[in-house]
């Protein structure tokens, strides 16, 4: 990537950097304008032309917008909403500080107020707030020739003309979908619906949620998907690229929560200090309240551990193994149900590849734990005492139950919280760690008693 | 979701299932296909017209395509793949068994032949692995009328018309792109280049890695982007449906790194027993025989153990804290490189902000730890002997050190994998859990000798 002309240009005035942004793209802009405090980009903004101004407004990866848009005297700043996208305008009305949200729509024009309040019913992460107004529709009593006509009179003011929404003349209800590509080698005089595929059109509802609509444009290869209400009219329409957006979304939250923490929407230099201590101490604290149920288990066996000292030693390779294992299941698990490989109903037959997997996997690292104690124990690096042998099978004995145990409740989790209505990336790796901590505590105590009574125990 | 046909209809002959088919979309024959066996698959696809079949072997989602093609009679095969887009039937013979290979390539028309063994030499996961090589090009000689006309002409094999590129008539260099939509509304008679941005095409090459590619999508908001090689040819085009297939796996790949695995692409269920214990086999004991030092760690503290055997109650609970931690801050950052809103110069930026972070949400946790080894005590639940208050001390100041170091070792851990040359994602929660246990269990007990030092210790 090449330096941004901002990186050198700080202090030169902010019409010469927006004379030399022009040059540039769009979304090189973008990543100059973000460099920048917030008075100094409100002042290169206002040095572009409108046009390149309402461009770069238009990129969502310009999160700075609101604050800019907040800083502009109203008039100005109505005037950028006006001539924006209406969705992206929406999203930074959305954003936009309470005190100064009414003071700016309210010079806003009538049209595009009404536009944006539209979009401001519905909530974040749907189909509703991802969608535009702006696309191309068309009764189905036009002819290929006049709907040509009519993109070539509407092109510039349209988010995309490659979709076209034929709707029934007099209900205005969408009949079909009609590609650009498919009018160009339509003949002219034909009725539009003749370049129509047979298939009845993809469509999403406002409510869906933006995940299922990524989902479907990787399924159907779509460029747009109409969202429609329930009387088949067609409120908007959600573009690629915004689906692209959503799905990148949809991904760091996935990561993030994995992580053990909040979803966080903002890039990371971005986030208050407060807003990162909120996202993290939360999940950090619930953690931490069901990991005391170690020390209580550990309470619990004190009688064991003052005799038997030598089982300590295990205990955190012990209990990370199993939560490593339940990590990997977990990971595999919430993608392949986020894309829909596997449905609710396939828990089964996950268990049942689960539980040969963990056995193997915990048998494996059970070989290993065997041999290094035996290694230490012949060689005189470490003396495990006189039963060194049987402590040895306790610590395999008790890393198949573990990692079998880990594999398991990390595979079902995803499914239980999908069962009861959570999403599935909640069950993050802190969270079947947890999980599986206490429960390994558990088993590898009642395995040392098995094992070990009579001698140690 | 409807049902797929497939399930109820598993008896009913092919012919009547293909039949079925016809009126649904091919994203929707692919899921039917793919839940039957392929013997049944391969005799409903031969059943259907080759129009759709082509079709739904186009389909990236279809994967046992390979399978499929490779227990055809290899003249049937080949004419399939010669009917096919080329990057996915590149696709398809990449992952044909070796003795097949050979035999149905030999029947491949000569042009087809050519252009998969030219996609064949990019390794997979790069732009030249994702790239078709059915785009539009016309010479800037070129008027706008002439390229409409071209377009009609080739539209039917083209995977996208809606990006044109332009080439130097000469040379055969990339000079511009012009999107369909500004050719609509541009004067049929001006030269092709009227039409074209004032900005340099984006371009990548063969070798870009597929997430370079749907970073540059979702920038630039693309439909379509060249791969040129050094000499500014154009080779193929990616294109968006691709794109978004990239990001995704991408996404999947990051889930699954970070659980602690190998990135596996193939759904779940697709997996065999043994490639799926290769990919998590590898990685579970790499994290066995480091987290050993744990039980090396633990040796070397054995006097102080044996002494204050009151200490053990913590070790999971301080352990997995640190690692909950670590956790959260390498999920942030590894979405945050992999996005590029950070760059490799901008890790002291992130250490200064981790830093504070760690410490108040280690003396958070502290708090709560201290709050329990209190309310234990003075309620006679438990008994942590004549020196609790110490005890409880030792925990709380254990925990801020680990947290910090935990947030802090998270956050650089990706930073330091990207500066040595390895993927940030590989900075998986697992690992950085064991990193952090290791480190924990010294500190606690250096901690614990420090404030102990007289009573207990």
């Amino acid at each position: 990537m090449e330096e941004n002309v901002s990186i050198q240009n700080l202090e030169i005035a902010p019409a010469a950097l927006a004379q030399a942004m022009l040059s540039q793209h769009v979304a090189d802009n973008v990543e100059t304008l973000v460099h920048l405090e917030v008075a100094q980009a409100a002042q290169v903004l206002s040095a572009l032309p409108v046009e390149r101004a309402v461009e770069i407004l238009d990129q969502p990866e310009f999160v700075d917008a609101p604050e800019i848009i907040a800083s502009l005297p109203p008039p100005h700043a109505a005037a950028l909403l006006n001539a924006m996208s209406t969705d992206r305008a929406a999203d930074i009305v959305r954003l936009l500080p309470d005190d100064v949200r009414p003071v700016v729509t309210a010079v806003l024009d009538n049209e595009a107020r009404a536009a944006i309040e539209r979009l401001l019913v519905y909530p974040e992460a749907t189909a509703g707030s991802l969608m535009t107004t702006e696309f191309v529709s068309v009764p189905a009593s036009y002819t290929v020739a006049q709907t040509m006509e009519h993109i070539r009179h509407v092109e510039r003011t349209r988010e995309t003309v490659y979709a076209i929404y034929v709707l029934e003349a007099a209900s205005k209800r969408l009949v079909q979908m009609v590609s650009l590509r498919r009018l160009l080698s339509a003949d002219p005089a034909a009725p539009i619906l003749s370049a129509a595929r047979d298939t009845k059109p993809i469509t999403v509802t406002p409510q869906t949620d933006r995940e299922e609509v990524g989902r479907l444009f990787r399924k159907y290869d779509l460029l747009a998907v109409p969202v429609v209400d329930h009387f088949g009219h067609v409120l908007g329409i959600v573009t690629v690229d915004d689906a692209i957006d959503a799905i990148l979304q949809e991904g760091s939250e996935d990561v993030q929560k994995f992580g053990g923490m909040e979803a966080i929407e903002k890039p990371y230099m971005e986030i208050s200090f407060g807003e990162m201590l909120r996202k993290r101490a939360g999940w950090l604290c619930v953690l931490f309240l069901s990991e005391m149920l170690t020390a209580s288990a550990m309470q619990s066996f004190q009688a064991e551990l003052e005799k038997a000292l030598v089982l300590t030693l295990f205990i955190p390779l012990i209990m990370s193994s199993g939560g490593n294992s339940g990590s990997q299941a977990t990971s595999l698990l919430i993608r392949s149900l986020a894309l829909q490989e596997l449905r609710l109903s396939d828990w089964w037959r996950v268990a049942i590849r689960e539980l040969p997997t963990g056995i193997v996997l915990g048998a494996i690292l059970g070989l290993i734990g065997m041999g290094r104690i035996t290694i230490w124990q012949m060689s005189g690096l470490y003396d495990y005492g006189p039963y060194w042998q049987l402590v040895a099978l306790t610590v395999a004995a008790a890393l198949i139950g573990i990692v079998t145990f880990g594999s398991m409740a990390g595979s079902m989790l995803p499914f239980i919280l999908k069962r009861v209505g959570f999403d599935p990336a909640s069950a993050s790796a802190p969270f079947v760690a947890t999980l599986v901590d206490v429960s390994g505590l558990v088993i590898y105590f009642t395995v040392a008693l098995v094992i070990l009574h009579g001698t140690l125990l």
